[in-house]
């Protein structure tokens, strides 16, 4: 199984999250490319922290709003966002290849991640700019989301996530963030469910159904209080439980 | 001879020069890379017309500053310079490819380049990035320089370019644009000039001394009133000559 | 009447538009404040240019997206909204009277504009903000809008404009863009509506009803080719039929 | 004696230092206006902090740089820093006034302030483009500079600020940071001096020598580790002297 968190976030000045905490509990880092954060420096500390580590470097491209931080859905069109996507690819791709690391996927980031779950037009977009990029790169997503079907048309490589810290539907979705219960806080209940997810593939919705789930990875998070505890805790049953941790990419 | 021009300058909804124009008229174009001018639909159309016209695309790297289209000194970090280079070359170079193009070579744009001329910290750290990129990444630049004094010690292939429109001194260098007669307007001497560059690798200063100027490249600029009816004086001139137009790099 | 158009769009190093020659045209500018265009020098020329010629001046006010020109909906926050609408009003009118000039009205830009006909959260963010800055300053937009709705019930003096140069359908909206025919260019056809619209208060439909508009302000347009020429008929029409111009705030 | 900061200098979701902590112990806080730091939600939140506080409103004026948070010396002409400054004065002073607060002065920051002791063109035009806004606007600054120099014939209030956590030179000038010893870490040592300076007018240098410093203002900071217990200290140390705790402003 593999472990991802969104990595390389600082800007500047601005420091997110405990990077170099979590850098040791993943196996795939998302690192951002400038776009909704991460400066060049920030990506040259993050990709050779994932060097180091044999962590997995994956391009986590963004809208262009480092004041939004890549949160709000934005119209941007067909061509905007297949030429933003090929930018920050190579762009990590350069800044990764100059300290013997490389980019091994793609994961899209905040709203773009969320929009690409319907929005065939931007999907489109991006698929096109990872195809373009290379036609042989994975790409990391919600299961169901239009992205991967697309990718998968496209004969990506495509690689399902679950999160053991949200709550899902009977149907295999995510509740939304705006309903309470969305989010779990508790360390063991996550940790019981990641490994549920990882050694069953399979999780328990909020109406008692047991839904079936096969992640590739499961994605923790990195820029919350208590992160690096919930992410340890995590790895350290999923090791417990006899899981062998490694990147699908 | 080659003939280097500063193209792909525009920005989202504002343009730049007669880009159309220009990329007939050149062997290579520096194109900018996003940090001063630049976005990825304009460098995608750049290296489309490039390839499709068999000009050779450098990256003009510069100073992350759009407001002042790099053009203003800046006093960034050996890191910050490192990175901020090497993230542009890794985005021009990742853009190259989706349309077959490739980065050839590399100069420093605007204040950047003014600033190599002597500044060896500065140099220094632009040296290092395109080596960690690339290390047989030809860099042109301005005879004389810090940048290819470091960048030939570094083992990279240097090239050195003249300009056919701006007033010699007696010691090789540049007439300080602040000064009076610093650019030639007149197409017709600015051939001339090209010509006795390119075929016996002299220039006439202002105190009537002939310089000795070697150029592997001439550069022509395409963003100025009449622009285009120069460049094309220029490269009509040097065929005339029977001088052979044909990238350095 | 009035005549507004959106001027100091340019950015830095690039220019857009004949604003020298459209500030004699004008009785208003929608000066753009950094947010999707303009700088504060352009901000500067442009309010100059306005206090010199007794041109009023508005906030044009839009998303925070150079790269995009503020022409991409963006799902901005009611507190960034609220925010980046002040900041932007506050900006302008700083510069505004370091000239002797001072902002007189708000029209919001581009791709705000658009989303602020139907959306009530944005509109009631931007309505907030206005107020907050100053609760009796104009608002400029169209009619029928979320926009102007929720500024009447705030209290806010609201104009209306009308658009000569766009067609309208039977119950007096704009045919959309994408559609054919949208757009007038025959600058007779375009003049004869201006003044129609101006004298008489109507519009023919595309279907060829009389619709009744009663503008307070024509908008015309600045940075599209024959633009000047298309205004300066428009104002040379209105002039010729009678009608008065100046600003209507 | 007053106590100023550096407060609002977040950016978006990057949180940069304790500010509701920071608020309670100054009197005068620098907001930081978007050019290098703060963004028009954290300007809000920083001038009703101010507000409810009774701490004056100061416009830590910056160069436009976010990715160098204003550290880096730029070389922006006349006109550019003319208008930067005056578009950030407006900026916050209208976020300012939507919530009851006002901007009282104005203090550079970052490298802008280190250049403003000795380039007098740039101080000249930060001085020309505060006059504009408001010729009666206090700015606080460095004892000696060229900025309060110009200031003052300007007919600016001017005042100025020491450092209690810096050594200072037999001439009265600091210590600069790249020497050892340049800031001072023990928090007694501070609160010693701190109270000296306040209640005596002189600090002790580095050599032993006592000098003169009446300084209308006590620099503290407060994005470090240990920043607001230094803080805290200085102010309990203040008032126990017997110090009223004022704004200049």
């Amino acid at each position: 199984m593999d472990l991802n968190a969104d990595l390389g976030e600082s800007f500047g000045s601005w420091k997110m999250g405990d990077d170099a905490a979590m850098f040791q509990l993943v196996t795939s880092a998302n690192v951002a490319c400038g776009f909704h954060a991460g400066d060049p420096i920030t990506m040259l500390d993050s990709c050779r922290a994932a060097y180091e580590l044999d962590v997995t470097v994956g391009a986590h491209v963004g809208y262009r709003d480092l004041a939004g931080f890549g949160r709000r859905s934005l119209d941007a069109s067909f061509d905007e966002l297949f030429g933003d996507v090929l930018y920050q690819l190579g762009a990590l791709d350069g800044v990764a290849h100059a300290v013997g690391a490389s980019v091994d996927y793609v994961k899209p980031h905040g709203a773009l991640y969320n929009r690409l779950v319907h929005d065939a037009g931007q999907a489109e977009a991006v698929v096109a700019a990872v195809s373009a990029y290379d036609p042989g790169l994975p790409i990391l997503g919600l299961p169901g989301s239009e992205l991967l079907k697309q990718a998968r048309e496209a004969g990506h490589p495509v690689f399902v996530e679950a999160f053991a810290d949200r709550a899902y539907q009977a149907d295999g979705t995510l509740v939304p963030r705006s309903q309470e219960g969305a989010v779990l806080h508790d360390v063991d209940a996550v940790v019981e469910r990641a490994v549920r997810m990882a050694t069953k593939g399979e999780v328990v919705a909020v109406d008692g159904t047991v839904v079936q789930v096969r992640p590739d990875s499961l994605c923790i998070h990195g820029d919350t209080p208590g992160a690096v505890e919930m992410a340890a805790g995590v790895r350290a049953g999923l090791v417990a439980a006899g899981v062998e941790l490694e990147s699908f990419a």
